[in-house]
């Protein structure tokens, strides 16, 4: 296990911290390609790089006529983001196809490029080019509900919708001394309003939550009444009637993109773990992650999930899962994989 | 008149626009003073720069023993700002000057550095050596009163006191999809939260203002909820006891740096003004000015207004004065000087 370890140490360190620090497309991502590329080498994997940048490491099965089994995640993250989220799946990847060795099929191990502002490499990867036949994601929870419930892994069922938008604030700019607040158009404290009403809108919806994650003030002068303020918005809920709901609730009137709900199987996953005699527990990814692209895109995609410790935390420093948890998901993920990889074609 | 308005165009123009954009010590303010010598070498006054890069242009009055008197104001702006804030005080000045010639006393005009940011030229300047006998600043009022009651001019009476400082709000990052609202530390609600209280504070005292000018969110991702806001407070009243208030009021606990409300000497620009046969109405100012730093520091400190108008609008391209007003500052700007320039040491 050591190894597996190790290496989300090396990817972590790019950048140099606090947190993770390699935003899709920045040299700190092309920098944990580099590294990711370099295993696959050791590994004896055939390494290619797709027009955008996604790498892929490939072990030829023993009949490459058949569909490939995928497996990986993303490489890039957010702004002192956590140790695992992407890192793992790509390092749990490596690992379990250096255990299974050749199958009938081709294995693959990919790290898509920019996930995290809206899987921007997974989604031209299908815009592109027809798919293989499986994928199976690892991915650390980011969220509360195996910690809580006290198992290691869990299966994703599906992927939130979302919607994602962008919010300009219209004020108007002036002398933060000779203004009297009576006859003031202060863009942050309606902005301040807005923030807060999007707040009280997803309180409002079972499942849902929304998020102001970024937010800048113009002119930014500390004695000038702010003139303009823009800000994200980032919305999400488990099914479309709530995503409607939401959608309906929040008090701006702006383009917003939409990413509709998906289900993922669950069927490859769920029986990993059995065969593993681990228990198998089902639950929604309140994220987005490239398994929802491809899945979006027909390709029979799962996700298997591992703990989160520290309340899931995650885009944060404080994200952690145990050593032993991981140990546990690399199993399960060969198991996985190997189930798939050795499929004849009838199935 | 055109040369008065030419070179506020010219000084205007520095920057490229939209607005003023010359904040204190970038190459753009360094543009400006580098013009306004220029000018004052073309008016043959001696030039001179300070250690805090401070420009006095001095005409060598009949007897330099005596106190000099001084005029200007300052040559930086906000980001984005007006074309009259700052600039008119020293243009006006040099064009007041030159119409005087050589009087009795030294007649300088000055222009001090880094005003906008509190007053950081004047108060090295005052803070570092002796003083001149009497200072005379024009402004414009940048506030609704002068356009108000329809007169071009004002004598300040005094200028307002005011808090700064800022203030940090921790939060606790998360992922914006995976974090329930319930388990949420959202610094940028909290953040909304204390930027609207702050208004309500201000909005409870009679005369006060107060503003959030500036607000920065970390980590700043579309899909990551805010760990850390900080944000600025600017917040001003007419005296100590509505200071304390508002002081009190303001919900937050941090260390303010604190400018008293100072008294300005009214009786040389009345004076001027009621000679040239235009009505004198005293009012305060709610922004600070070099002029009250000067008068805090014991020198003999005035100020002319000029009316605002647009409803007084200023840190912001739309803040507006006539060729008019602007013509008359000048015409009563010199009376004033002249009236100084010309007293013996008695007085």
């Amino acid at each position: 296990m050591g190894r597996v370890c190790d290496r989300l140490d090396e990817i972590y360190a790019i950048g140099g911290g606090p947190g993770a620090n390699r935003v899709g497309y920045t040299p700190e991502e092309d920098e944990a390609h580099a590294l990711a590329a370099g295993w696959m080498r050791e590994h004896r994997l055939e390494v290619d790089v797709d027009p955008d940048g996604n790498l892929v490491g490939r072990l030829r099965g023993a009949d490459p006529s058949l569909p490939e089994v995928w497996t990986g995640s993303h490489l890039d993250s957010v702004p002192k983001g956590g140790k695992f989220d992407g890192a793992l799946g790509v390092v749990a990847g490596l690992e379990a196809v250096e255990r299974l060795g050749r199958r009938r099929r081709t294995l693959c191990v990919v790290a898509f490029r920019d996930e995290e502002r809206g899987c921007v490499g997974s989604r031209a990867r299908v815009a592109r080019e027809a798919l293989p036949g499986a994928f199976v994601e690892t991915h650390v929870e980011q969220g509360p509900v195996l910690e809580r419930e006290g198992v290691p892994l869990g299966v994703a069922t599906g992927i939130v919708g979302y919607v994602r938008g962008t919010v300009e604030v219209e004020g108007r700019p002036s002398h933060a001394g000779t203004t009297p607040m009576e006859g003031r158009d202060d863009a942050l404290c309606r902005a301040a309003e807005l923030v807060l009403a999007i707040r009280e809108a997803a309180l409002g919806i079972e499942g849902a939550v929304a998020t102001v994650g970024r937010l800048e003030v113009e002119p930014g002068g500390v004695n000038v009444v702010p003139g303009h303020v823009t800000f994200t918005i980032d919305a999400r809920a488990p099914d479309s009637e709530r995503l409607d709901a939401l959608v309906a609730a929040l008090p701006v009137d702006v383009e917003l993109r939409r990413a509709d709900p998906v289900e993922l199987e669950t069927s490859v996953v769920a029986d990993a773990l059995a065969e593993l005699g681990e228990p198998v527990v089902g639950l929604p990814s309140g994220a987005g992650h490239d398994a929802g692209v491809l899945a979006r895109a027909g390709v029979r995609s799962s996700m298997l999930f591992v703990r989160s410790l520290n309340g899931g935390v995650s885009h944060s420093p404080d994200e952690l899962s145990s050593d032993e948890d991981v140990e546990l998901c690399v199993n399960v993920l060969a198991r996985a994989l190997g189930m798939l990889g050795d499929q004849p074609a009838a199935q």
